[in-house]
């Protein structure tokens, strides 16, 4: 009953088949084998245009350097009070960006608010370097609340970032679970919508470590070689991200583990609700079901194994749980059982 | 015939094996599992004292994070001009030390030397806002010209580094190799030398991706939880790494690779300079053969399909290679055969 | 009828004489010269204890180098949402920490709320790499709202800092202002409250141009001196601030200045309020006042040569603010005449 | 007998009275201000063409937020090793760079040699992220050994500079002593040699602090007025420095004082060598002079009040300075007098 989080779930059996398979032999090293140069042709079909990849270490990484690549002095990124890069990031874009700012916004369900995020960017309308410059909007896709949002959401978003004449990066940690959810193209959750730069994500769902910067507009990626070089991100051997990827893109495998971790999640959410054993928190639209339990179910649940953290709640919400009641969160994967999950509703 | 670099080099199958051995089941992220634990407590036992170990993605964030934990304001670290983190690295020691200082140092045979170090540690004898303050020294081992520091040699630079009170960091990128060829123990050539915080690599010698920061006294460490973090290097599910390391350590494996690859490099000069083929532009003491060869000859090699790059002269040697002569830098790995080896000898 | 900013003023006459009277000669430079030392102890004087002083060019290097001092990776400093540090600074106080993150608190009248305070540096109790951690409270005084923390407020929020293990710094741009409202001496409103680092601004009371960051335990200023040159915030001829400082400090000038601006900031309010032709957004108490007027009334003010800025409402206050209504900054200086005061409040 | 350097004077009566003069009254801040804009547009007449001038605090700044102008990720500048931004100014041009790197260049005379700086800025014609990759060249004028650049030597290295299609900055801190020595205007002395950015330095030469970056062409100035507020470098009360400039200009005053201390330095020179005192480290043609005089003299000239600093020969030069000697660096400035000259010639 491991619900801590999907990166708690180790590699799918095909990636690390691909590894091993990959294992022998010499290839050119820092992105310039022939396996690499594959993967990422395979990006550009998958996004229907020609895109630009960077291999990265970590999620993070692949948000901070996407931010870093549209960096200024005195520079402001718009992001979700909830990102994770304004949460949990400890600080990595703001210093890999050589101290850039967030600016977050709220908004329910883990979304930024259309209006808010308007008026946040609009009060620099004026030109002041005391205050600073806007220089990006950063979305999380799918939230870090388990929501996904909607291409019409997406493109209000957009709307905002084109009026003002700022980049648009999508934080695709769980970019998958949210394509699925929307069964969308990544070509329409993204640039389409006026996503121009994405923290393309593979780790939380079947990867060992497989984390990319994918920039929709390749002349926006001229600066990123050294970028990535500065900040100690290009791995020698990228043979190892391009095996992962290989087995990961091959048959859409990387869809189907996300369709599973989602209807995994679902199916949680309706035990859960079902026997009002739990309220929720927010909509399940991907593969968090964040829950409201009383105490003593979730200590029953977790002393029979049942693996989950508590979840913070956000500076608004708190009057919803009650004095007798966690908020946790539960994770699926692509490798949580509908026995687990059977069992968990079962024990909680 | 591949000598282009010992990164061109795959993964071992007990490494590849080791993955798909733990791709199963789920376990803590971060850093916190039982595998992670237990290959935290080998490195205990392989530098025989209590250390602390960090993951990072590259040799060149474990070098630069490594000199990042011991940064201040106005701080000089001490190198050979050759040095990986002076030539190689793209600016990422300075920018994730927040702007220290690399201070290159002369030495003849990738070495520093030692008078030539103290000179430039003394200059900042009188402290002096101005000049700034010396911060670290720090050695490769084995060096960027393919020779081992002895084992008196690093007690020499250890002990300047001891009379100017700076923590003294090695690079090893290439650290077994440098180990068998000496035919010392980890502690012998570390902390029992005097080093404080060694770069271990394991990625050049058979891992697809394994770079650890070894602290030799934990509480230098404090702040690298942290420093890691904010640097985007914190893996999630850092199994990955302590898979490869658990085939990587087991029975030894690390040091049969360095010896095999060793060996390798030292059949490669024999069969060079037995036929005076080539000239050495160094001692062959590791996995590197820097050899002065005619044009004609290493155009034939590349020809029939051996890969290897030219070597930009260091500034005080281009009297050395003549005319039609090129400076090569031929590398030897764990996977390089003996069948290689001999057939590059027979075509160059 | 300048009331757009204090710093809209020039210098007061004895500090442009003392200026001139240290004009001749040569001493020695960097802040080594005997009337540097001389008004160094006179801080000790003033402080009661002794303290270390550092000159900077700005307000802005005088709180971002204060919070350099006492960073470390992943530090998070605790501001009221309007102070300086988080809305006027361009992004300083994140640069020159290398990339330190600023926590914004909310609370009424520019002042930090001590129940919100706590809520906020109690998120971090658990210690999260992911997260970061605390690394300072800073303090406003007097506020951005031109209010002034009593000293039971400023015990109550070193009380939090204390209880943290957090250094308290505190903003005192508007030092003597602040001091003679609330006729407390520098140590009461300082060290005896729990402040360990002040920015100690002449510059909107007087000066040309003179700030200090001044440690009140000088063993906590060790790093400063490189932190200082490394942000090129050394002056070289430094007797040109000691030299205004001698004036400035001279029979308790820097107090008196301060007291007639306040008191000029008084009359504006009392006229202001006393007609009705403004309702007040904060109480006045030290030389700004934030008057709601209707626009037909500040336009014709403006037309007659009047200069203010208006403000930008905080977040929570647009409703007190009506459609045909501005709010306005009204700054004193200690060059604002009755006069001045005086015609404003008839021609508004 | 003060000859320590050049910032051991103070300030010309004239800058002094130009400031009392400015003290009364009101004027907008940040450079906004009448006086203001009258300097900016003096800038444009002696430099004959459109200029965009930024004040800051000190010469390192200058000189760093120059380099910070043109920073890239992985960049490199190209000095002379030592130049004051590699040699004194504390890491401020890699810290205010977000940590580019400087690449010394050695020269004789101060003076970067055409050769090894061509030879340098070559190393990088093959991109290469891991070498990082070249982002300007900076030259001294004067130099820090006292030597003047010919125009034909500054056209020799902006060849190199333009050919390489990099900025070329020039670090000012004794423009006018450099200009004088030279015959040249400034328009000659920079921007028609290739001249992008200059660091103008007023201090050394009569002002209290009067330092600005000048942009030859505008259009690379755009994002300068965000770095410099991001450094904490932006003045509140600028025209404090506005009215030192002002009658620094006013009626060529710089040129006269750069006049009077490069004679100053020539007839100390003259005393010095006509005795046999001293031999000449290197030609004296601006306002120092580097003297090899004998220990005994050189104490004796101390006791009798002499102010100097011994000087840290160059690596390339100790063998030319006896036993017996000391290497001294004896500045002159504005305010040198002939009888302080001749005094010290008498007593050394």
């Amino acid at each position: 009953m491991f619900f801590a989080s999907d990166n708690w779930s180790g590699a799918h059996p095909k990636i690390a088949e691909s590894l091993t398979k990959q294992a022998a032999g010499f290839a050119s090293a820092y992105g310039s084998s022939e396996l690499d140069k594959r993967i990422e042709a395979q990006f550009n079909d998958i996004f229907e245009r020609e895109v630009a990849v960077f291999f990265v270490a970590t999620g993070t990484a692949a948000n901070s350097l996407a931010l870093a690549s549209v960096a200024k002095a005195g520079g402001v990124t718009f992001c979700h009070s909830d990102a994770h890069v304004n949460a949990d990031e400890g600080g990595a874009p703001e210093f890999l960006t050589s101290a850039c700012r967030l600016f977050p916004v709220e908004g329910d369900n883990g979304k930024m608010d259309r209006e808010a995020l308007h008026t946040a960017v609009s009060r620099f309308d004026v030109p002041s370097v005391h205050q600073g410059r806007p220089m990006a909007i950063t979305v999380t896709q799918a939230t870090e609340a388990g929501t996904v949002y909607t291409l019409e959401e997406l493109d209000a978003i957009a709307a905002i970032a084109k009026s003002k004449n700022l980049p648009l990066h999508m934080d695709g940690a769980r970019f998958a679970n949210a394509l699925v959810a929307l069964d969308a193209t990544p070509a329409e959750m993204t640039w389409k919508r006026g996503v121009d730069i994405l923290s393309f994500g593979g780790t939380k769902n079947g990867c060992w470590c497989a984390e990319a910067i994918v920039f929709m507009k390749p002349e926006m990626a001229e600066e990123m070689p050294y970028i990535r070089k500065r900040s100690a991100q290009l791995f020698s051997k990228t043979r190892f991200i391009s095996a992962q990827l290989e087995a990961y893109l091959e048959g859409d495998l990387w869809l189907d583990l996300a369709r599973h971790s989602n209807a995994m999640a679902d199916r949680l959410r309706v035990g859960l609700t079902a026997k009002n054993t739990a309220r929720l928190a927010w909509e399940t639209q991907a593969n968090e079901v964040f829950a409201i339990i009383d105490k003593t179910s979730a200590a029953r649940a977790q002393s029979k194994g049942a693996k989950f953290y508590d979840w913070l709640a956000p500076r608004d919400m708190p009057h919803m749980i009650g004095e007798n009641e966690r908020l946790v969160r539960l994770v699926t994967s692509f490798s949580t059982t509908q026995e687990e999950v059977d069992q968990f509703i079962e024990v909680v």
